[in-house]
């Protein structure tokens, strides 16, 4: 056997309850792989290595690590919406630099579909400039757009079934709030991330799958328009005195003044209005079914962050593809990204195994059409079998020390930096 | 020994993560009093009361009682906005003609100061009357705005430290979220509940009594303007590379065209734009720290229903409020609140006790402005040590049953109606 060379681990995009537990699941088996020297974590994603910005992770304390299990969010390494796009070719050169001057023989990228592309060109450009790199992804994104509609590449994603158990839960809870209050009160507007994938409004159906609530569901592709879901609402309420309605943050209500992040993705959170502020301010103008009857909760990050709803199942697959990706390192497959994909028949169990990165790169998963209701107002039974089994049967324990949760708290110490100081490129003036 | 009389139970205003544990200690203690009867919820406040809709406690199962304990908000009974105001007098002879036809001798209502003032006004119609009934008030509220700004009647309600220990919990996960995502995202704002008083932004204190984050707190009465704001975020971003904002739905930023619910009290939740998202435009436009750095949490009715972050400490301390008001009753003690009175000392230790319903009424409570920091960016280690001891040490259990939770589902078993129907004055058109 060769050498131990070292390993980066760098995150992009949004993060999750569980991020940090592929983060875990990574240090914890690379630190016991003959072939795997320091491990690194480059501070907030790609920049960090642009920058040379390298977090030691092996001189972490044990408990430290153990700690990122419950720690959500990306906090402790940090993430970024920087994108290495073609033609940032010094860029591209400096990462390369970057590893070589620092003897990195393996890069972990926990992200989406665009981290994976970028992984796979990384590698790529690795291989033509003779550095030996080992490239690597780790599927996470809350809204489970990652790979392909039929779920041949992954199943689901990291970081989904926390989300999921955040809607299950709290519209359990927002229905008490709901049937309580009404009919002072009676419809009440909860705004769901996901952008233009509805995964994350679609999971409000784990709270009733009995379909017992006054509940309507509005993913943003559900092919209804403003003036239907507010008849949808009139009459929810006219027959149930109420209604909750959940809807995704991307649905089409009207101009919300839209912002968009560096990769191009509408940053909901930042527009200058929210679809929930619209529904609401809509239904309240048009009296439907009352002046000042509705009202809107928009949990924003929240949703990606409250760490008491995360899914136990959740934090053991974000771990083991974490763990998985660390072995498909240490053993040389580049270019591959761990999966989770699930088991034929009725027991829910899954295997991790390995997709290739451009295969993920190149896909687009779509909310399954046939899982909207007719109406567009529900999501089908099928849908429940299917993300049902990814909340858990039971909630997390969280470290509560004096009150509040002990988090990780890494030591700032950092690799010695070998290179001249180096502005990433888009971020020059 | 006279006959055991008959107990109604009413909820008004908005709920909490506890209410329902005031409600479990009022049954758990009046069904083994025997000076009382059969135990019933008016459905909805005092709109059941008015309806005649006596829903029969004593009738339900143990187990559904006990699992009030972590069922939050107001479901199970209902609660109501509905305000028996001076000159309803039809509905004030028609509660008292209600009461007489169910044998109703005693009548405790869960809520603020404007419920103290209900129950205090029909109890003293009840004596005019000649009907023998005891008016007892059992606290609640989650922004903490019950009694005097000096604790002399209530020292804090039901229902505020749970709120706390929400936001305690969730600026934890927040400053992850924040410290993990910036620098592209460098400002998060989150929106508290809490109207004209600060107890709640407040309690984000409670997340970083050593003050390591980048936190700023605006309660209604910091006393800044929109300009100020601006510029302590806009430092704290260049200071610090980010910042966390929070701030009272009540912060006078500019138009957020207000709703009045029957009370007379804004109803934020249903505004046509909230202060959140105007800071967050006011940002992102005037580019502090750059277009689209900032964005906003509107977490609304989920901080007084997310039970995963309801304090031990709140659960049980709303619980004993509602067995007090029970042994009141029993007791023949017309007119008084059950309350919550700290003792002297360091270590924390409170006495139940009973307050005249009239001194609650018409006392008002503000936040202390010496809790306020100079420059009305902050609050005070007082508040810190006022509040920590009531978020509790460690979190609460929940009984989680294939997934979701177990939540208190009473039958629906009434009191047969004795009465004509009637129609509430103010729901006459």
């Amino acid at each position: 056997m060769s050498r131990p060379r070292n390993l980066v681990v760098a995150q992009s995009g949004g993060p999750s309850p569980v991020i940090n537990n592929s983060l875990r699941g990574i240090i914890e088996t690379a630190r016991e792989l003959p072939e795997i020297g320091t491990i690194y974590a480059a501070r907030h994603g790609i920049e960090g290595v642009l920058k040379e910005e390298l977090l030691d992770l092996s001189a972490q304390s044990a408990q430290e690590v153990a700690l990122l299990r419950t720690t959500p969010a990306a906090g402790s390494i940090g993430t970024c919406r920087y994108k290495l796009k073609p033609g940032q070719d010094e860029d591209f050169e400096r990462v390369i630099e970057v590893f070589r001057a620092h003897d990195v023989g393996y890069f972990l990228y926990i992200g989406g579909n665009d981290s994976m592309d970028t992984a796979d060109k990384v590698a790529a450009l690795a291989a033509q400039r003779g550095l030996d790199l080992v490239g690597v992804g780790v599927p996470k994104t809350i809204d489970n757009d990652v790979g392909d509609s039929e779920f041949r590449l992954i199943d689901h994603t990291p970081g989904y079934g926390s989300v999921a158990r955040y809607w299950m839960q709290n519209v359990q809870y927002a229905n008490e709030e709901n049937s309580g209050s009404c009919p002072a009160d009676p419809v009440l507007v909860l705004q769901a991330m996901g952008r233009k994938i509805g995964y994350i409004p679609a999971a409000a159906r784990l709270a009733d799958p009995e379909r017992e609530m006054p509940l309507l569901i509005y993913l943003a592709e559900s092919g209804v328009n403003k003036e239907q879901l507010a008849d949808n609402v009139a009459d929810c309420v006219r027959r149930h005195g109420r209604a909750i309605v959940v809807v995704s943050e991307g649905f089409h209500f009207g101009d919300i003044g839209e912002v968009k992040d560096a990769f191009g993705h509408t940053s909901f959170s930042s527009s200058s209005i929210t679809v929930a502020q619209l529904l609401v301010n809509y239904l309240n103008e048009t009296g439907l079914p009352a002046k000042g009857a509705a009202r809107g909760n928009v949990p924003g990050t929240d949703q990606r962050h409250s760490m008491a709803y995360a899914s136990p199942v959740d934090l053991d697959e974000a771990y083991k593809c974490g763990e998985m990706a660390a072995l498909l390192a240490a053993s040389g497959q580049s270019g591959f990204m761990s999966t989770i994909l699930r088991e034929e028949g009725s027991i829910y169990t899954v295997r991790y195994d390995e997709v290739p990165l451009a295969e993920v790169a190149n896909s687009e998963r779509a909310f399954p059409a046939s899982w909207i209701s007719a109406g567009g107002t529900d999501v089908s039974d099928e849908f429940v079998r299917y993300a049902m089994p990814l909340v858990g049967a039971d909630m997390v324990s969280l470290p509560i020390v004096g009150g509040r949760q002990r988090l990780t708290r890494f030591e700032p110490i950092y690799a010695e930096q070998q290179l001249a100081s180096y502005v990433p490129q888009a971020d020059r003036k």
